[in-house]
């Protein structure tokens, strides 16, 4: 640009003139910005405003936020989506009478886990591949599509082709090359925030998903790591405010994992519904004290009709529509 | 006990029988305890259920949870009490223009700041006795009790003579002096929760207070220090029903200075009358742009009336008493 | 400054030239500014360093680093201070055994709560005015001066006709009336970062602090609260590397404290050390096994002796002084 | 059991005696339960000291703390092991330039980025397969060792078959299937602790690699995520003394990326020692302006070498041995 050759400046304003002239362009910026130093001041160009390190996934990408549809099921700002289902796929018995419970309860996507991450080896880490069956059989009885998380980026295609939407976890929020996979994979994803995330850095691993060509995402707020003892993580909903200011992407809210004690559950579901979260997700089982995997957070079938019943008060309050409202074929709001 | 002269254990059972004696109570358990050793066990006692830390403020002190009275205004289970006001008393013009701002909107207890701490000692602290009397004149003029901070034990006689209820800080949650002065204070005082508190030291705190004799403690959660950037504090609501289910004191949320940002405290308002929390706080402004202490965060006077209209269906919701049933003399639930 | 009469501009550069005028210097930077506007730029004053939020105590204040002198001891940049004594004074012949022991060990300066800060109102809070006349016999016997804790701005003056440094603890950091007491005192003071206070806020405190005259502070990192449970707090020596940058006041560490487990206390030790800490201080107690506070972060005599001996050696490596070059008489560096 | 014939209880204390009898041991137990019972007592079979939750790399697993051999080089409790290298490889030039620095400065040890995890998918994500051979080319050159990150289980084989050590980084700490890929690869592993990881889940995370039969494991702290916004994150030195306490695993110290500036480098990596770290990785770069990854936190070769001629008197000084008492055969200590 400094090669540029220049016109003079030559202007009358209210009050004076300047003139200015120089060979190029970069010259006479350069003589400008020099004699504006004699007064104490220097040229700048004015920034514009920075650019967004996540640009697809960004609230200002689209012109209102996003619905995401699984299965014939909505997700996003008209709706409010009550997912349910056990924490993780135990026997056929198990996760059918749990996806009873959560049906009959009004819960529209079943979640249940095939693979579980945890923390110890010597954990129970799920049914794998007969557990995506067993969810395949259940979904055929009920009705529900099923949402279920995928630990390893060796395994998305395998469970890609029994899931109606992919989970990634907490733990594995910035495992890149596991957001690729799902980001190619073509199903809708549900992406848990980080144990210890930013809101930016969620929206940035959304961006690795988007940037496969899939914007069918949906975000997850599960709690996150504090100094408190005596909950197992810290549900913090302002993230969930931030997430939907800054990303047109649904968030909704875990309400189980984030709290891991049953009587928490209920008030804090509310309470996202208040703050404007998009759906909760809720585990339920028909046996909380034989759960395999986090029962003590599992609500049974009468919590969760209770829950569910006042989840529908509290969404109409907030604005959200009723499901009868939503297209039966096309599973979006009408 | 050691002393103690035993009787001998003579004992006929389903199955068998068990004679066993020795001269003091002290020597028969440990006999007792050996001859259990040879087939495998050990004598214990068994143990009580352990004894609250903090039994005054403990939840099994009271048969249900507590009211608290300021001023004809009563903040308890029953009702949901809006308290708002500025951030801090800069002039007698902008205190009653908050106030009337705050009374218009519906809110029945004014806070206000006339000694303020700030982190830096280069900051706005408050007009401080100056400030006590825009108080109370604002207080004759709106009919709203007042709350207002007190930093310094040395100053709680003082504040004590001009306020409805006095603030404990974020800052001085364990200022032990400061607590046991509120607490001979014989006025209801609001305590704020430490920044980095666990729920056990909030209620402990508290006990510190209730142990001067003054039980009119209602607990104010504000925001944790967490690791995320783009909020001042993290608003935690699970530590709003630990401390409801622990202790029978009050609970109310602060989100103006959880959140830090003006555009999220309406949502976070609204999640925390579903939690269940008995009242919220809201920092309003005439002017925000001016504010000497947290414009960010204040509500205009539109704001916080949209809020207010809110919280009321939401409070209905959640079962609490509109403010028409309360008792316009005694301030408490009929 | 708008109405100042302005000489025009009349610039020849490298390359090009400019001539700009306008009646006064207001109108004639915006002149120039619209003028720049032209080519994509704007005026703006080139931004000074933003001056330090804490004046007093920052590092660019004095020339060199500080050193304090606390009853002929030295803490500062050029030496290394062994602090050592019991976290609570219990009584006058364990106290006086305690400063034996660390005494023997080469701590040339005793600590010892008279006054106990404790989460729980039923905990032991020191014997007070007791403890106070205890340490000062302890004093007179041992010659070591004394740090002990002030609690509330009430005690000051008294503890400081005790005491010859005072320790504001990690809860009262931000109590600003305290720290304003202190500051009037004419005593060193000890200042404990808070438990979750930045490096900012710990310098602002120092600041109140020095806002009264009283320059004689020393910075003490005791661990930050953090998720991991296994320790009581997490020694941060990045804060104090942070705070020695910032500052020029002397910064020691409390590895006691922060890790709340004695097998921890002696390598914390020797890292603080290496990481350029000018002093450490160290619980000792001569039966941590019957101690009223903080018993199981006590070490015992021969631990401490061991300790010593390694921390001289390391001292040395780190470019400290021994203290046989320390000018017996002033206290300070020869 | 309950089925067993009993021998009756026939036991002469000190000063008493007890005679119990009952058909079964499971009748008997009951008995004599229900006799304790009559004096307050209760019989408990004693608690076994809880079995380690990850035996194969709890402490108690090994009489001594282990050393793990990688390429020649030794990592373990006799020595000190100094790696370094640039945080990603960006050409060979800037490779072997960052590699010879390393090397001459005294690193046994090359680190060096192919796969970079960032946060944004905009980033540099490193050479990937090129990179690879441009460490094996480096490692020809300079015989040293490669230590390079590994972010996809999909990936492991390839890496492992350039590299003489694998990393797993902060994000994938509990990336299950790549900890049991690399488990599975025979190759030593270096493995971060999660930023914000416990202890506990470190150790948990270390156990998944063991048991694929791979003990060749180093553990490696790197800073964990709190509050304090003056460095990107906490080192935390007693996470490394309770990882050495509670596993045979030698544990070395990440500071460049705990500190994320270079002028703590060097204090942290001395305090490290200190504390008895086995070990310190450094970043270098030649230029770091121009670094394409944490530039801001890379050593230039004279700070390097200041740093390594510290570290050996350090070293020293706790009790580590001179590299030149390593069998130059075994790369074990003599």
């Amino acid at each position: 640009p400094g090669q540029q050759v220049a016109p003079p400046v030559d202007f009358r304003g209210r009050a004076g003139y300047v003139i200015a002239t120089a060979p190029t362009r970069a010259e006479l910026v350069e003589t400008l910005d020099r004699a504006a130093a004699l007064i104490g001041f220097r040229l700048r160009q004015p920034q514009a405003r920075p650019a967004s390190t996540h640009p697809l996934v960004d609230r200002a990408a689209r012109e209102t936020r996003s619905t995401v549809e699984v299965g014939g099921v909505a997700i996003g700002p008209d709706t409010f989506t009550l997912v349910a289902g056990p924490c993780a796929v135990e026997s056929a018995e198990q996760t059918i009478e749990a996806a009873r419970m959560a049906k009959a309860a009004g819960a529209v996507l079943l979640r249940g886990g095939a693979y579980k991450p945890r923390s110890s080896p010597y954990g129970f880490r799920g049914l794998r591949a007969d557990g995506l069956r067993i969810l395949a059989e259940v979904r055929a009885e009920t009705g529900m599509p099923v949402l279920t998380e995928v630990v390893d980026s060796r395994d998305v295609e395998l469970v890609a082709g029994w899931a109606d939407m992919l989970q990634v976890g907490t733990r594995n929020m910035q495992n890149f090359g596991l957001l690729e996979a799902v980001g190619d994979s073509g199903k809708p994803v549900l992406l848990k925030r980080g144990m210890s995330a930013t809101v930016e850095e969620w929206l940035l691993a959304a961006e690795y998903i988007a940037l496969r060509g899939n914007s069918d995402i949906v975000l997850c707020e599960r709690g996150i790591r504090t100094f408190e003892p005596s909950v197992r993580n810290t549900l913090d909903l302002s993230a969930v405010l931030l997430a939907q200011a800054r990303s047109h992407l649904p968030v909704v809210v875990d309400p189980s994992h984030a709290a891991g004690r049953r009587e928490l559950v209920r008030p804090l579901a509310r309470a996202a519904v208040a703050a404007g979260a998009d759906g909760v997700m809720i585990d339920v089982h028909p046996d909380p004290a034989s759960a395999l995997c986090d029962g003590p957070q599992a609500l049974t079938s009468s919590d969760l009709s209770g829950l569910a019943g006042q989840l529908e008060d509290w969404a109409a309050l907030a604005g959200r529509l009723p499901r009868q409202l939503l297209d039966p074929e096309r599973g979006v709001v009408r």
